[in-house]
């Protein structure tokens, strides 16, 4: 089945405890493509400058990326992050933001792509977001992200933008804003009220929490000592969790539960390493095996 | 097998977003007696004031704890602690502490108890504990627990403590300032080497990580919406998995992660109500039910 994701590339500058990266390859749907291109066939929608390098659109050739949707347009600029964690990697602060091309008006869904099965809309304005969503409108799963920018400033775009997706990938801080509550399974209860099949809540280091009206599961991250830069983890997260949903028939609850998995695994390789330095390198076969143990360690009888 | 308990009895005035609970009963002792006691037979060991009342020793008595080593001493005064939790519950003041009995002498552990097995030496200075764990030489597993004053102000007693005992229980913040580390999981390998068996970090509404020389389980808490008072969780928690582990023959890392479960388990009953109010209410076959469904939702294929 097909998998398409639409977002941002960038261009990233990022300062960790353990080092920096200059001008790496970034955004959140070459994120998202490179862990979901573990499990499937992806596509990508996105906008890009004059100026995007041709190494970076090579990683993503080579790696299979469907690239019939990525635009470079003339005479704009890529989109360029820079941004520094704090000392334990819980936060980070923006040094330095041109959206250029992120500015502009929004890539669009060529229509080689109109039949894709399983859409990821990234962050992007919610009004953009159903946009693309109606460029895709035989779509079986269909799942968006959003972020603080858009919930003060886009409320009521983004709860029309939640009526017309399946499920919402959102960080814990994010559901407590959208959805005033003071604890985040709360938070997921709210948001399926509002409309959705299921919601994801990614705690960060916490793990993450799945609510579907039917069942609940809380599960922690992958437990590892070797965080490098958690840049990109939630994009990669829903990457890996979608890239498995893309490949299977029903989306059933045991099915989004696996999904989990594999997100929560899919994100803790890409923190291991700057840019996609360690989703490039690793095999499926090292995605399987964390996986498995990943599954034996919650299995507790 | 035989479980012993040493560590603080009080009287608690607790104020959360949900209402405020009046000189009810407290202390760590209690809150690990009241949870252990859903698995095995337990012993407690510690010292109240002349103005203990009548009706929270006979609530312990009813639960079928062993009071001969809760001593009541003349002319002093039992503990009492005074806090309110922040609106969303993760951090809390005290308003009011009166160490009373505390400030004294502590406990011993009377001859009748000294053959016990599996032994937790709830918060207290690591000098006593160390003293308590010397009456009690045969146990065959014995937990610590500690507190951010004695890292601060006894540090160096505290890294004796833990060298006669097999495991510690200790919260998150308290594992990354004794050691140092920036992440649970490397202070967890940092304490193992201070000489330890085990470390089991408590990550409250986060769950909890167990570090083990041949394994590391990281587990979520039980995911609720109810919680009205997080006072004693992490007690109830100790208390729950060494309850488990007294009625074990082998303490090897599968025994001890199906402990984890259970601490989390009481853990999640107690912050369910004020003080004692739920863990004594449920039954044995509650508990079990829930651990049956903690299982099933981490169990995913």
């Amino acid at each position: 089945m097909s998998l398409l994701v639409t977002g941002s590339l960038g261009i990233d500058t990022v300062i960790t405890p353990h080092g920096k990266a200059d001008e790496v390859l970034g955004g959140s749907a070459v994120y998202f493509a490179l862990a979901a291109r573990k499990f499937t066939e992806v596509r990508l929608v996105g906008v890009v400058g004059e100026d995007f390098p041709q190494e970076m659109r090579s990683v993503l050739e080579s790696a299979g990326i469907d690239l019939a949707g990525l635009e470079t347009r003339k005479g704009s600029k890529t989109f360029r992050w820079t941004g520094k964690y704090t000392e334990d990697m819980n936060d980070r602060d923006t040094l330095a933001v041109e959206l250029n091309v992120l500015a502009e008006v929004g890539a669009s869904v060529p229509p080689s792509f109109a039949d894709s099965d399983v859409v990821f809309l990234a962050n992007t304005h919610p009004a953009a977001q159903r946009q693309l969503r109606s460029e895709v409108p035989n779509a079986r799963l269909t799942v968006c992200d959003t972020m603080d920018l858009w919930i003060e400033t886009a409320r009521e775009e983004l709860a029309e933008t939640l009526k017309v997706v399946d499920g919402l990938i959102i960080n814990d801080a994010e559901s407590l804003q959208f959805t005033g509550r003071k604890n985040v399974i709360d938070a997921g209860y709210a948001l399926l009220d509002a409309g959705l099949k299921f919601v994801v809540v990614k705690k960060g280091e916490h793990g993450s929490v799945l609510v579907a009206p039917s069942s609940l599961t809380a599960i922690p991250a992958f437990p590892t000592r070797a965080v490098v830069d958690p840049t990109g983890a939630g994009d990669s997260f829903a990457g890996g969790m979608l890239g498995y949903l893309a490949g299977e028939d029903v989306h059933d609850d045991a099915a989004l539960r696996r999904g989990l998995i594999r997100g929560t695994v899919a994100a803790s390789f890409t923190i291991e390493d700057f840019s996609m330095g360690k989703i490039l390198s690793i095999s499926r076969d090292e995605v399987e095996e964390r996986v498995h143990r990943m599954c034996r360690m919650l299995r507790i009888d």
